[in-house]
C-alpha cells in the first residue's frame, strides 16, 4: 500500500489528518511537483485526473480522491468514527463535508487558481473576474459558517468528523488568496483555535 | 417526512431516481421556481444554500446535498445497495461518484450558469469565458469517460451504482449547454442507452 502525497496541497492533508485521527501510519510518495510528476504517463495511469492524493492498494487498485481514500479507511478502520455512526449522523456529515467542499473550498480554489499569476501555466485558461467571484462566495460562506458554529462545538455536530477535516484545511489554505479568520469571527476563531490544538492538525 | 424536489432540474433527479432503484415512496413538495421559493426565509431556514433537494424528516431534521439525501436511504434501506459493499468498492463508487460530480457535473452546470443569458439574473456574476472554458471540460471529461466505459459495463464497476445515476443526469443535462453523446462514443452510447432503459430513469 503505498500513497501520493504532496506536502504543501490542501487536499493530501485532509487525507494526513485523516489517517493520523485514525491513527493509521502508511507508507508515502512525495509527488515531485517542480517535474510535473502528476502530469507524467505512469501518474496520469493510477489517476487520470492528475490529481494528488491517490492511494494504491498491494493489488494494483488506484483510489483518488480525498474523500473516497478516506472512506476506504474508514470502513477498514471504523474506529475512532469519522464519517458518522446511524443514518441521520451520517447524512448530516455528509451534508456538511459537501456544503464545504462545494461551497467553500472549491471557490478557495478557483480563486487561487485564477488570479495567481503563478497558476497560469497551470490552467487552460485563466479568468480573473470568475476568480474573484469565487473570493466573494467564500467570504460569504465563511459568514455562514460562523453563525452555525454559533450552535455547536463541531462544524457538523457535537463532536470532530470529516467535516472539521475539511473545514481546516479550507481555513488553513484561505491564505493563498490573502484570506483569514478576523477577530470578529468569534466562532470559527474558537472553533479553529480548538481543531488546530489536535495533534493531527500537524500531518 | 417530505423532500423538497423540482421536476426539471438534474439534482432532485438524482435522488428520485435512487428513491426508484430502492423501491421508495416518500410525500413530495414541489418548490416553486416562478415564485423564488428557494429564497424564501422558510426554505432558507431549512437549507441556507437555498438549493434543492431537501429532505426533511419527521423530527424536522433538515438535510440537503442530493448525495447526503441518498445516503440517509442507503443506511435505512440497505438493498439494493447503490454506494459499494465492501471498503474497496465503496472507494471506488466515491471516487467515480466524485470525479463525475468535480470534472462534468459540475462543469456542465457552471457552462449553463455562466453562458445561458436566462440564468443572468440567478447568477451574482456571469463569465461567459469561464462558462465556455467549462464547456471544454465538460467535452474532455466524456473522452475519458468514454475510454472507461471500454473497461467495463457500468461506470464504477460490473453493477449499477449511484456514480451511474449522477453520470446519466448529467449526460441528460447537457442539453441545456447543446452538448449531446455522438454516434462516435460507442461506449457512452451503449451505457447510456441501458441505464434509460432501467424503470427508474423516468423518475
Amino acid at each position: 500500500m503505498k500513497l501520493y502525497d504532496m506536502g504543501r496541497a490542501p487536499n493530501p492533508r485532509r487525507v494526513r489528518i485523516f489517517l493520523a485521527e485514525k491513527g493509521i501510519e502508511i507508507p508515502k510518495h512525495e509527488i515531485d511537483l517542480a517535474a510535473m510528476e502528476q502530469r507524467s504517463d505512469a501518474f496520469t495511469a493510477l489517476n487520470p485526473m492528475q490529481r494528488v492524493p491517490v492511494l494504491v492498494l498491494d493489488d494494483g487498485t488506484a483510489i483518488s480522491e480525498s474523500v473516497a481514500i478516506c472512506l476506504y479507511f474508514e470502513k477498514m478502520h471504523p474506529e475512532p468514527n469519522l464519517f458518522g455512526r446511524d443514518a441521520v449522523e451520517s447524512a448530516v456529515v455528509e451534508m456538511w463535508n459537501r456544503r464545504l467542499e462545494l461551497n467553500f473550498y472549491g471557490p478557495v480554489s478557483q480563486c487561487f487558481r485564477h488570479t495567481n499569476p503563478a497558476m497560469a501555466q497551470r490552467e487552460k485558461v485563466q479568468v480573473a473576474e470568475w476568480g474573484n467571484a469565487c473570493r466573494d462566495q467564500a467570504i460569504d460562506f465563511l459568514g455562514m459558517l460562523e453563525t452555525e458554529l454559533g450552535k455547536r462545538e463541531f462544524v457538523a455536530g457535537d463532536r470532530f468528523t470529516i467535516a472539521d477535516i475539511t473545514a481546516l484545511c479550507t481555513v488553513d489554505f484561505m491564505r493563498v488568496i490573502k484570506l483569514s479568520l478576523t477577530p470578529e469571527m468569534k466562532n470559527l476563531s474558537r472553533w479553529h483555535a480548538a481543531v488546530s490544538a489536535r495533534p493531527s492538525a500537524k500531518a
